[in-house]
């Protein structure tokens, strides 16, 4: 790392001049050509820098950096390039609109919007608000949306704004709003405000719900050949309830198959199975033979077409994933395109040096501190050259999450203790390390979980748990205590708590023994804590290979299902909200009478013997009074079971249309879990290929499993460093560097490697998987030279062409 | 083709001398050189042949001829080559074991000892037998089993024998039965006999149901992942159960959690839905905030974990299938390799001749003609050399379902008519295959469905069939029939009926017309046809590509899917044996008024008003009293939907054991039926990954679809083939030969292309979908230079190594 010195040393440096400007200060769509300095601060004309140019130079420099930095982020989120803001005017909305606290500031209005109806009639009671009160939120709330759009208008510009779809569907479905909210206000009270089911589109919109617009987009894309085959799937049903009205409708006690209507909500119902034997059972008793009428349906229907089904959602949705991830890749790389000709000066047309790419990083990454900057620079700089080449700078997206760490001389965190300590600390560490430690525990665990199904199975229904702490619970306690206190101290806490797996062990020693403080000082609502005891029976699963995989998978793949997860609570939302204003209040005790599914709808006390007992068909409780009631009752309907009996209820007490609502709900769930099962398959299927692919170790140590960077740093390289930030970069923080100067200083060796780590995320397998083909996809994006993502709106582009400017 | 004619020159050819001989003849185990001619036979001198030499001779290649076609066979059966019959007495015994006469009568003895307990005790009513009867019946069926095993004793030899796993467990089974219907037959009674549970074993060994051995095999490959997820799943049930036991046992009116017992149960069948609100109500009536305990259950237990066992089963399932096509491919091409060296002789070591070629097919394919031999070994002679080298041999199993046909000079069946008939056929094809004709016909379906669905919802329910035939019935049936007359008019019968499609419409159109006539001559039982109506709609699926995509490939599927429905029966008949030998008439009605589902079983007469009305609970019908009783229900407990109620029915009335029946079947039924959503998500992904790799044209015409190979045959080629077949092979028919002759002669054309047609299959796709991995696989085979797949027993064979000879 000898020629590595020379990039630093700013001070003796010509200062760079700006090669590709800014595009702030240009008329959107003017043709620039390379070196023509059309901007229109005071550096126009190039010749030896004074103090006054200096000072516009940096200026202008800085308006780079900052650019280059928007351009990364528009790479980074999948922004299209033609909402790049153009105009200085633009540059501030731009920068006011994009930051957390304006993102917060969405995410609080949107979320504040959906939750209103938890306090709008018909509202939940304990959180029922006045009209006006609700009504006057709404309005503020409304507000501040119509502000944001405002502040999107301005970053726009009205061009852009209204050829951008989902911001138009937005203004409109706010407009609507709007009106509705100041006629309530007006009335004092609430009309049939089905509309309410629209205001998920705010939260949608918001940045940090890009997940959930990724999925509705994905479900979408699916829609086309899942709706083909759901046409088949309705053809049979049709055809079978033609059949089977015929053959059934002689049968007066069959009163499934009694209309062609009936006829087509039975089949409808079965195809759930939620009806099964029953449907069955009139015609089955008449004669045996007719359950092979049901026999064929169910099998076309249930285990053919609806596998098919997932089948054509699986496949698109392997091919949407692909397909997302190609272009999720070339615009980064085009986005890295861009920024890298702001950033390269004349001198230097084919390189970043230290000075720009760090400029970069204090608008891209705000909170990195002087020594990170200098170490990702380091560990981009592939070449050894004193600047980053294209090929280097590609690779910027990959570094940008790492967490920098000096490498130790020595692996423990007792390594600098006196040698007394050393050693204790060291047999700890041995001990902890040892497979007998580990198997001592397992078996601990495992004598506990017998014991707590063995005393589980000896209690009587009638315990209570005001009792005394039971003398095993505290012995196990003390023993998982122990444990982890000699694991805290024979691994360190850092590398305690950096693992998923001990992070889980302590949490659930924590629990515990948070329950036996609630037993023993006999605090009643804490008790159920007592009762999460036996997760710690979940350890026993790290001893098998196959299930740390498969629970490894399950965590990377959390935020995906909780973007999915919440999908599916904005479609529960829109139902919900329609379910509550067309359904509120029309299910009760003994509502039903009149329907086939009276008896689940019953409440009547009966006399048994000399004891009056209360016969409860408990249905009632399904119904859609306030929004929770509804979120519960539409999760019923998810899970299908005896959906028919909520369904044929709300029929009977309002009209057969109603039976539409459930309909459409139950299709809108069976794509959405499809997709659920789809993404899951697909998740798992790809996971299981990786490893096959690249012969991964499957038991590799924990800490391996990231992406490791690696940067050495010579001591004269880090001096130098910390000269060219104190000269030339007045006023950043550089207290980071100096401590790593010290560091240095201190322990007396010449060079110090940093290491950078950061957790793989599934593109860093997708990159793996599809290594070949990345290659090609990025040959084919060099030949055709356009950046296939831009629409053409972005070819006025003044950055002249990378790879022309390179050669 | 001028060189491909000196082949057939027969009669100054001088005779083949074999050049490795069969095995026959020689003790098993011994070593046998090249050339070392050491048969049990006259010749072993090699020298010039005289008549008697020659007649051995004849017999010694047509040993030869024999052993080929027996290991092309067994290639193709995927039977392993220790198996391979190593003497004359084996050899007859293989004849014997191995035609199709033999192979249904295994499927007869079989599936009569299944259709037994139809008539056991307990019997379906009217098909009940005396015991002595049923008892001679079943010993008869033995003794034809034994007789079986006999002939693979003699065949096999006692070694490979009892080397052989299944035929061990067939013997060991059939010895237990034996014993079993001896002593009932004595005890003129039936006793407990669960071990009828096994009888599927014999239908499993027989040749047919190689297609479910194939699947039994997958489905036991794929249950040691399988059920590792299995023990995650239940881990959880059981840690919730404790939970909810502890949260829920408090409430006096839920009796889903009063005991650990009833807990781990009910959640158990929550797992399958089928209790699903009604097991949470009691919990949600009391505290509202109880329903997470449940949606966090079904969250983790049903949406993930469930999903994880179908990714799992599926990831399993397509790696297997993989290794399976591959471990098939490359023991076809060991067994080709092994015909090879036992056709070529020592003058031409490296090829095999007509003549020859055509010795193997008279054993290998009896039944095809001289004619079809000839052309099969034109397809296969790519090179143009009289001999088929080793690599043209290779694709021997490709040509091998070939239907050969001239390619006629028109395309029509009626180009010989007479100019006016040509005209009208003509011009009625031209209608058949005009667009406006195929929409018209479309438009007229869409009508008739239509009509149907307005007709039938029209209909009051206490209407009857008997009565006149509906105008409409007939004006559309006059339109079908007109369509079906046209179409093969046009089309020409031939080329109409090899349409699948035409072939459906043709039968709907005939079931109509049967409809019909049992509708104008009041015929009672027929009328079931005409319900069959509604079917003709399925017609218009044709329009649209992805129908017809999705109906192809389901006929593609056909035949898999088939298998793995009789799997899925095999599974079915020991559950119900052991479900008639335990609960057979347990089940009556208002049996179990002290189980908790009493009322799905109750049969009483209620007074309403002054009407009397049978209160029907209808469950009761759903018992193990016969076996097709049994089959429903298991059918009924497969869906899943309210097989609780069977369960606590039955269970109310034995034991609690009799859960694990019911648990066990749904844990077996489980996996079967993730098998076949496994099975058909990777069969369609499959082909829908085929057709975008092959960018296959998805519309391209029907007739293309197939495999074709083509050969060319000049007159001159024809007349010598002809003249070799008299003199050479004297005996066979060559009749199709000579009328080839004579159709040349009348055609006038100097050379005919005659087309070789047959279906494609699951085979052809994956050749084409792993083309690149195959030529890998057959250079890594050919490198270890040792048949991958053949027990170490087949290296006592004596055939040399086939590249070591060919070079």
């Amino acid at each position: 790392m000898e020629t590595g010195g020379d990039h630093v040393s700013g001070a003796e440096q010509t200062p760079d001049w700006p090669f590709h400007s800014s595009s702030f200060y240009q008329p959107c769509g003017c043709a620039d050509g390379v070196g023509n300095y059309d901007n229109s601060n005071n550096v126009t004309i190039p010749g030896p820098p004074d103090s006054i140019a200096q000072n516009s130079l940096r200026q202008s420099w800085e308006m780079n950096y900052q650019e280059a930095a928007i351009y990364l982020q528009e790479g980074e989120n999948n922004d299209k390039f033609y909402t790049h803001p153009r105009s200085p005017r633009a540059l501030s909305a731009y920068l006011f609109a994009h930051n957390h606290l304006f993102y917060l500031m969405e995410l609080l209005t949107g979320a504040l919007l959906m939750l209103l109806s938890l306090s709008e009639a018909p509202a939940v009671p304990s959180l029922r608000l006045d009209v006006y009160v609700h009504a006057t939120l709404e309005l503020l709330a409304l507000v501040m949306v119509a502000f944001e759009l405002c502040m999107k208008l301005r970053w726009l510009g009205f061009h852009t704004f209204i050829r951008h779809k989902r911001t138009m569907v937005k203004a409109c479905v706010l407009l609507i709003q709007f009106v509705e909210a100041i006629v309530v206000l007006i009335r004092q009270t609430s009309h049939l405000r089905v509309t309410r089911a629209l205001r998920p589109i705010f939260l949608v919109d918001c940045r940090y719900c890009g997940a959930v617009r990724r999925n509705l987009r994905q479900i979408f894309q699916s829609l086309p050949p899942f709706i083909d085959i759901l046409l088949l799937l309705l053809f049979f049903m049709i055809i079978f309830a033609i059949l089977g009205f015929c053959l059934f409708s002689t049968n007066p006690a069959d009163h499934y198959f009694n209309t062609l209507e009936n006829s087509i909500v039975s089949l409808f119902v079965l195809l759930t199975t939620a009806n099964f034997p029953d449907v069955m059972m009139p015609a089955y008793s008449r004669n045996r033979w007719s359950c092979v009428f049901f026999i064929v349906y169910l099998s076309i229907e249930l285990y053919f077409i609806m596998n098919l089904l997932l089948a054509v959602v699986f496949d698109t949705f392997n091919g949407v994933e692909k397909v997302k991830f190609k272009s999720l890749l070339l615009h980064k790389r085009s986005a890295i395109e861009h920024a890298f000709q702001l950033l390269v000066s004349r001198q230097r047309p084919d390189g970043v040096s230290l000075k720009q790419f760090d400029g970069l990083l204090r608008f891209y990454r705000p909170r990195m501190s002087a020594r990170d900057r200098f170490l990702t620079f380091k560990a981009l700089n592939q070449s050894g050259t004193p600047v980053l080449s294209l090929q280097d700078f590609y690779k910027i997206y990959e570094v940008m999450g790492l967490k920098w760490k000096a490498r130790r001389s020595g692996e423990h965190w007792f390594d600098d203790l006196p040698h007394t300590a050393f050693l204790i600390f060291k047999g700890i560490n041995l001990v902890v390390k040892s497979k007998a430690f580990q198997y001592a525990i397992y078996i601990v665990v495992a004598v506990n979980g017998v014991w707590i199904l063995v005393e589980t199975n000896m209690l009587k229904s009638d315990f209570s748990w005001s009792q005394q702490v039971p003398w095993n619970y505290i012995v196990f306690l003390t023993i998982y205590g122990v444990e982890v206190l000699l694991k805290i101290t024979g691994l360190g806490p850092v590398a305690y708590f950096s693992s998923g797996w001990n992070l889980f062990d302590f949490s659930v020693t924590v629990f515990a023994f948070l329950g036996l403080i609630a037993l023993a000082f006999q605090m009643e609502p804490f008790y159920f804590i007592v009762v999460l005891r036996p997760l710690q029976l979940l350890r026993l699963f790290k001893i098998k290979q196959r299930y740390r995989n498969v629970l490894d998978t399950m965590f990377e793949l959390f935020p995906r299902m909780a973007s999915l997860g919440l999908t599916l609570i904005i479609f529960y939302y829109s139902f919900a909200i329609v379910g509550m204003e067309f359904f509120a209040d029309v299910i009760y005790p003994n509502c039903c009478n009149t329907s086939t599914v009276a008896d689940a709808y019953r409440q009547i006390n009966k006399t048994i013997g000399n004891r009056t007992v209360l016969d409860e068909g408990y249905y009632y409780l399904n119904n859609f009074n306030n929004i929770l009631s509804s979120f519960v009752t539409l999760f019923e309907l998810t899970v299908v079971n005896n959906w028919y009996i909520t369904m044929e209820g709300v029929t009977s007490q309002t009209s057969h249309w109603s039976r539409l609502y459930f309909m459409t709900f139950y299709i809108v769930t069976m794509v959405v879990m499809t997709i659920i099962v789809a993404f899951i398959l697909d998740a798992f299927v790809f996971r299981m290929n990786y490893s096959r692919k690249n012969r991964e170790p499957l038991d590799d140590p924990e800490d391996e499993k990231g992406i490791v960077f690696e940067a050495e740093v010579t001591r004269a390289e880090a001096l130098q460093t910390l000269e060219l930030y104190k000269h030339t970069l007045a006023g950043t923080n550089i207290s980071s560097l100096q401590e790593m100067c010290v560091a240095m200083e201190r322990s007396g060796h010449s060079s110090l490697v940093f290491l950078g780590r950061r957790s793989r995320t599934k593109s860093d397998l997708s990159m793996k998987m599809y290594e070949e083909e990345i290659q090609e996809w990025y040959e084919e994006y060099s030949r055709t030279n356009l950046p296939q993502l831009d629409s053409p709106l972005d070819r006025d582009l003044d950055s002249p062409d990378p790879t022309q400017s390179i050669n």
